[in-house]
């Protein structure tokens, strides 16, 4: 292939031309470096990552990276990792003369893959790699799937450069190991073998009527959302229901959206993207505060589960956000991202049940199964249907199949036993990880209602940035607060660690809660 | 539920409180009625049409009917079919007090069925319904699965109101009751079996890379495009494609794009929802001339086999068109909407491979497999992609599992079975058309290249409206050539039907060929 190099770090594809998986990961390695799509210092991800990444044994690339180390293309020094070597070091461009690049290649068994550039909700890892570099690979015994810190900070010692992280405890996705794939299949079966063939055509710009009618009553009995299937729009995540709700304001002259000061940042961008500004409301231990609601256009929350400092929006609050809307004709804007999860009570029911004609409840099955399913649905006052299905294109966007299979998976009970298993799964991660800071960390305090997938960590004031220092050192990718404040919110003493405890598997999460312990209790 | 019925013929669920399939019909009219959301004097479709759509048997909806009919919300006269009574007809409102509405209504196993509006390609069948009223009910022998015309033209007598198309001959989706379920279902265990867990995360705003390895090795084997992985973005059909096209457009500035005379309305309005114009090229035997080329920012078109006329662009032309693209840095978008259904010979190539930095291809699996998946692609021009991708939000719109799948489909060879299956399919089709038509209607000429879904029926000047007239009065839903001629393009005269000999189940087809054959050889 001519350029099986995209952005590095982010997206890699290879074609063994010949020569076995060996063979195509050092010719494509070369042509990065030779063309100069890999920079001169880049310094490339472990040979334990990147096996990982490509679901290749770790030797392979271990053995890669040694060939052109001896060729001149890549320098490895121990303790800085492996790195594109400085220009004029090359030597020779041996076989990789861009033969067989366009058609007939490219199809079928090549091994690839697809890092995945977590964008959207978490903005990615992006964090560069480290390894011992090639010296060390013989007598590496494989790549264990159980994943343990490289290195091992010796006591008294400055520590060396961070780590490629191996564990992620950053917020906004599951833990997708656990994604129920035979229950799915078994829905998926059960759907396309008794959906009618019209079912494949062309369908209702709302979605399909069947996963509709699951969802509402699936809504009105989990969530107290006042739900009817002709209200329902089923779009592609929360993102894609976001700009459909963007371009519905921004078509009716709005300019403001309030949101909350602590949110994401990929949520203000695509409201801006839409024309809109985004003004931060003031926020307090009681929640963000309607008070300041005055002629903004609508309003963006998070009611059940503020994200991602972690309260619930206090009753009166909840009351007064409504009455705004009534009173302006302003638009409330409910994002229950992850209303399934409470582990104390019931969960608190949606804002939306106030009031149906002002509230648009926004769900999404990117934190109950999983993101990639692409699957996320408004509930809207009637007045806005016509206007949101323009703004889709009058066409529905997501494959039916998928949508049938999800309905079928509400409507057998599927949903609920997964969302309990998980429930517990989370809630057990949640109160290791809270018994284990309190006795390890006593100066970290873990904040927020018990519910979610995520937790927020108090610091010290002022070790905010101390601590995702230690965090990194120690293997984690995980944000700070600050990374989730609105740059126009009041600044306030808000040294905090974010941590998503939902998205590590299984195997990988005592070793991540023994990680955070460790860097945290420094 | 409180509102069970949206727009009427477009979508309707049911509830069936109790009592069953009948009452629960019964008790959604009467409320649909009595609320004044069926209004007085609409006529209701036939039972045989909504018994179909509802997937139960006709004498239910007979019975409902025939019960609302006795209690005074509905009349039905001979010959007029079953309609809305009058204001004021109506006999009490027995148990249809709302009860039950909202929370806790609404999940589970109500009947339901969604008649699928055919927005987006094809515009929708939308012919209302009629039929001979409930009187005529007792002794139908229940719904047959091989749909006949309901009335019978006696020689000599004036044609009674259209019936309501039993034979949809709409261009634009193929026979979806050929969909291979099967070997879908085979590929999409295998696909969610080996995936990685992080296949279900966020993803690379382009699209798997499993499935742009796949289609760029499919694109380059099968149609001659110059393709690779990393320039390609899965949207989610073409009109998603073509949504980003015309955003990446306006965001350049862009005010006109070229089209052909003959297209898909629903196209034109998406390229002026973006802000842009849409100017017809002329349009003759050797297809759309690009002599007129100048100054527009860009041109869309369907070189392989335009869309719905039936040609292949002439090579001289294509070159033409690639030319004008190299001088004024125009960009040409390719809709390939058919290119794997060639009867005579081997497809002609993609244009786009006469230029990749110039040409857009534009590709789709709703014409190889279904429109119902969402599945669609985009090979790029370098230059274009981040743009493309702004465009399209940052993230990927598509569910991981039908990209998984649809990328097994194209490596295993499925895919290519099943396009050889259809092609002949669709090839014994036409066959049979063109000579049924030569014999029973030879006034009628099929013109168009042997290839796709549909065929063009040339007609004696001036009787396209009477064709259609037949043509409804034999229960068939089919468009005549007017409907696609652009409003700025130059009247000539273009009598003619277009017909969607691809979209009939195969049970159906030889009912349809033999109405289309009566419709226009009277």
């Amino acid at each position: 292939m001519a350029k099986p190099w995209a952005t590095f770090g982010i997206d890699l594809h290879l074609e063994p031309a010949g020569g076995g998986l060996r063979r195509g990961l050092t010719d494509a390695l070369r042509e990065a470096v030779r063309t100069g799509r890999l920079a001169p210092g880049t310094r490339l991800p472990s040979s334990r990552s990147l096996a990982a990444d490509l679901g290749i044994a770790r030797n392979t690339v271990a053995d890669a990276y040694a060939d052109l180390v001896a060729e001149g293309w890549l320098s490895a020094r121990q303790g800085s990792g492996t790195r594109v070597a400085e220009r004029g070091v090359g030597v020779g461009a041996a076989g990789d003369d861009g033969a067989g690049a366009g058609a007939g290649a490219g199809a079928g068994a090549g091994a690839h893959a697809d890092a995945d550039a977590g964008a959207g909700v978490v903005g990615g890892v992006g964090v560069a790699g480290a390894l011992p570099g090639p010296g060390s690979r013989p007598g590496v015994p494989g790549a264990s799937p159980s994943p343990e810190p490289v290195h091992r900070r010796t006591p008294g010692l400055p520590p060396p450069p961070a780590p490629r992280p191996l564990y992620n405890l950053i917020p906004g996705t599951p833990d997708l190991a656990s994604f129920p794939r035979a229950e799915w299949l078994k829905a998926a079966r059960r759907a396309l073998t008794t959906a009618p063939y019209q079912a494949l055509d062309y369908g209702d710009p709302r979605g399909r009527v069947e996963l509709r009618t699951a969802l509402a009553g699936y809504l009105a009995r989990a969530r107290g959302v006042r739900a009817d299937p002709d209200r329902i729009v089923v779009c592609a995540g929360f993102s894609h229901g976001l700009r459909l709700l963007g371009a519905l304001l921004r078509a009716r002259g709005a300019r403001t959206v309030a949101v909350e000061s602590y949110g994401l940042d990929v949520h203000w961008n695509l409201l801006a993207a839409a024309g809109l500004r985004t003004t931060p409301l003031p926020f307090d231990e009681r929640g963000t505060d309607p008070g300041r609601l005055t002629d903004q256009d609508a309003v963006l929350l998070t009611p059940a589960h503020q994200f991602p400092v972690g309260g619930t929006l206090h009753r009166d609050r909840r009351a007064a956000v409504v009455d705004w809307a009534r009173r302006t004709g302003g638009l409330v804007v409910e994002d229950d991202y992850d209303g399934e999860f409470r582990y104390d009570r019931q969960p608190v029911g949606a804002l939306q049940g106030l009031d149906p004609d002002h509230v648009v409840y926004a769900g999404t099955a990117s934190k109950s199964l999983a993101p990639g399913l692409r699957l996320g649905w408004l509930v809207l006052p009637p007045h806005l249907m016509a206007e949101v299905l323009r703004a889709k294109g009058g066409i529905d966007a997501c494959g039916s199949l998928d949508q049938l299979t999800l309905a079928e998976f509400l409507t057998s009970g599927a949903y609920d036993r997964h969302v309990r298993a998980a429930r517990l799964r989370y809630r057990s991660r949640r109160d290791a990880l809270v018994a284990e800071l309190a006795r390890r960390a006593p100066k970290v305090r873990a904040t927020g209602i018990a519910a979610g997938l995520h937790v927020v960590l108090r610091l010290p004031p002022g070790t905010e940035q101390q601590a995702l220092r230690a965090a990194a050192w120690h293997g984690l990718a995980v944000h700070g607060l600050h990374r989730f404040r609105h740059p126009e919110a009041g600044v306030e003493q808000d040294d905090a660690l974010v941590v998503g405890y939902g998205t590590p598997p299984d195997h990988a999460w005592s070793g991540a809660l023994e990680a955070l312990c460790a860097a945290l209790s420094e």
